[in-house]
């Protein structure tokens, strides 16, 4: 179809944010390619991600914008975006320090499913800071 | 709060599918990081992934399961499956071939935001293949 079609491969930046205006964001580590997180945006955070060059996101349990690492300290810097074909999804390639997560890990995805089970979770990283610690007042 | 800290901390597999009953799969190629696209699924895809080793997603638009790979032949081998802190979305990690994406591309990632505008795009790969070959009948 035409619209698709010019969406796919156009350079027009133009990206489709959901009903909730949102747009999923991928962060991923520029130098290890490893996935860190994924989040929301809204074209305020967008717009601030861009002018400012680190990640900031859009809460939606909070229903506000969330400058990533204003509390912890583990900002993320960006070094590019991409986007792809259906321009509904972004990648971050952010450049960060330790423990993306907070729960502690460096990644969100700390877990890995086991096999043959289907059921059943095996860490696969270890805590990199202490989650206590970093979100304390 | 107990039920959070409990997703987060648990080796239970418990996906947290959305409202759709849907949940967000991002496939990763498992030899070079490279995020290729971002899909989602149903429980009943992703149950038949596991089992099948091969990636199966939900396609929102068609409303019924899609074998990634049965019109192109560029099936995806499912390595590994990575859930997040929250346990909403999943990464696959995937053996491929050439060409995951529908417009000819390895990866739906092949443009970049141009720094300094915020609205002009960069192509950053190359087509691998023909998609007009590949789905045609």
């Amino acid at each position: 179809m035409a619209v698709e079609k010019k969406i796919e491969e156009s350079l027009e930046f133009t990206p489709r944010f959901d009903d909730d205006g949102l747009i999923t964001a991928i962060a991923q580590d520029a130098e290890t390619g490893n996935i860190l997180m994924t989040a929301y945006m809204n074209a305020g955070s967008l717009a601030l991600t861009i002018r400012s060059g680190n990640a900031v996101y859009f809460s939606r349990s909070r229903r506000k914008l969330w400058k990533k690492g204003q509390q912890s300290g583990h900002v993320q810097k960006v070094e590019q975006i991409l986007v792809d074909c259906d321009q509904d999804c972004l990648i971050l390639k952010v450049r960060v320090d330790r423990g993306q997560c907070h729960v502690g890990y460096q990644s969100c995805f700390y877990r890995a499913l086991k096999k043959d089970t289907g059921k059943k979770l095996k860490f696969i990283a270890q805590k990199v800071y202490d989650p206590e610690q970093a979100y304390k007042k």
